[in-house]
């Protein structure tokens, strides 16, 4: 099996430089343990909150080594959550969206290392602020929430912050990362391993419907956007600087840019939304992939995935150098 | 003096796989004459069509080769300029913005090779549809007009799609790169060189208001948005696709989020527009970069950006390949 060593893979002691999103509802316990089981670090998807879930899905991990994450503005309605996670003692917790602050302590006195997920360069200072042990530098491109800077430019400009303020704290490039050639792409600009979430949401493992799935095989990098509407339809009241990138889809362009009026039907819609989800149909609901669609033709195994993205990164390394 | 071979270099026999954006107004003869100079390709920025501007611009270049780029859909409106400008005998001309076709033949005729710029994947097909000798993939992270595509999957995806239906196609990624990192996560990405617009706007050559020069020295790659309200201000009719990256300043404070007020009152701050443009005025204007700000703490000579750039991917190729 081919390796690459990085800074991340030395110091968690990984056979590989990923780690696998925590996708909210898709990225469950089987997934975390399979991206873990190879060599890589799954983290169990916290989403909004549900404790029987979280607790199932430690089950279905079972026992191998797995991290989590949580949506933090999210969290602080209910900090219990973590406190209760924190007894499966977790390798890593992955803050995103919102102040790490009020959670910082109770993770390192738990012994888990602290993930910052950042979307901006103000959020890199928090997170080096906070003294987190993993900055993630987080693209537009990212399926799912996310904000504005693309991964191009704002993963070499957080190398950059982090080599002047805090040069231990390895980074992680996402938002756009699905094949070798992505991860290559990002350990040249200055990323010491990347985040995975698109590629691994189109997994055996991930809790997808299977028509969802089928959606991503045939949609490509165009075909998705960045919209409110899905936070509209379920309520959720996500801060206005991230928004969520999803399929476009017959939900999308019915609301995407209709935002008001979607907020005065959402006594109808948002259950019709929620009805759609839990029946996996692909059109009448959010479906949350970004747009490394365009670079996924099928769903396989989690493992194969991995091992396939660091092979095709090595030899691209490999092949350039003896250009 | 460092090289990296790749597919643009060896067929266009060139020292750099690097090519200038056509900014307009900024790319003027100079810096497409320095860019060629030093082993890359210099392109000189067609913009809205100036013909004694470009006249200028094409003597300014003192018989360096170098190239052209045009805005397609504003080139329509006066379709002489091309011929005018083939006259100089461009090594190349870079369409961007509109539908190729109606160019295709009378550039093909003159000798000039064909360069395609796409935002999405339906321009690829196009430029293939055209022939195109060059397709560059732009992503959102460019500064100046581009669409919504980020270029970390971008690239990749359109590799794919050249490698299956037009493999002898050249590809140019666009947008973020402004450094070593940049070219080399490029190529990794499957691009056989860049096009480079913000790093070589930040240039002595390049012709640009000293103080919007200092306003991207103090920028962070946060500090720039995609925005229609200079377009409006300046009366263009851009298609609906097309969005310009700035900097964030008092203008689009001002007037990002109230485009219809903006518009109503155009025949004042048209005016006030254009003259804070031609004060060099950094506030109440267009200030044309991109993402790359945040990478950019100088005005040097374009030569030494270009070399450096070749010589920091080269290292960071090797330095990879050795780990």
């Amino acid at each position: 099996m081919k390796t690459l060593a990085t800074r991340l893979t030395r110091s968690w002691n990984l056979a590989h430089p990923i780690v696998s999103a925590p996708m909210a509802f898709a990225a469950g316990g089987r997934l975390a343990a399979a991206v873990s089981g190879c060599g890589a670090l799954g983290l169990i998807g916290g989403g909004y909150g549900d404790p029987a879930w979280l607790q199932q899905q430690f089950a279905a991990a079972r026992g191998q080594a797995v991290g989590v994450g949580f949506i933090t503005w999210s969290l602080r309605k209910s900090p219990s959550l973590l406190t209760d996670v924190l007894k499966h003692k977790p390798v890593a917790v992955m803050l995103s969206f919102g102040d790490p602050r009020p959670f910082v302590d109770e993770i390192r006195a738990a012994g888990a290392k602290l993930i910052c997920q950042c979307q901006d360069l103000a959020h890199v200072m928090d997170a080096v602020d906070v003294g987190a042990d993993v900055v993630v530098a987080q693209g537009a491109e990212a399926g799912g929430h996310g904000a504005l800077r693309g991964t191009f430019t704002f993963v070499p400009e957080a190398a950059d912050y982090l080599a002047a303020h805090a040069p231990d704290t390895l980074l992680l490039a996402a938002g756009g990362i699905a094949d070798g050639r992505g991860l290559a792409a990002a350990l040249m600009l200055g990323a010491d391993g990347v985040l995975v979430g698109t590629r691994l949401w189109a997994t055996s493992e991930a809790l997808v419907a299977a028509r969802h799935h089928e959606a991503i095989v045939d949609t490509d990098g165009d075909g998705t956007l960045r919209t409110r509407v899905a936070d509209i339809a379920r309520q959720l009241q996500w801060p206005s600087q991230f928004t969520a990138r999803i399929r476009r889809n017959a939900f999308t362009d019915r609301w995407h840019g209709r935002e008001d009026e979607l907020e005065k039907n959402v006594a109808i819609e948002g259950p019709r939304y929620r009805q759609a989800f839990a029946d996996g149909d692909p059109d009448h609901t959010g479906v949350w992939f970004g747009e490394a669609a365009g670079l996924i033709h099928s769903i396989e195994p989690a493992a194969a995935i991995v091992e396939r993205i660091v092979a095709q990164a090595a030899a691209c390394l490999e092949s350039r150098a003896r250009a």
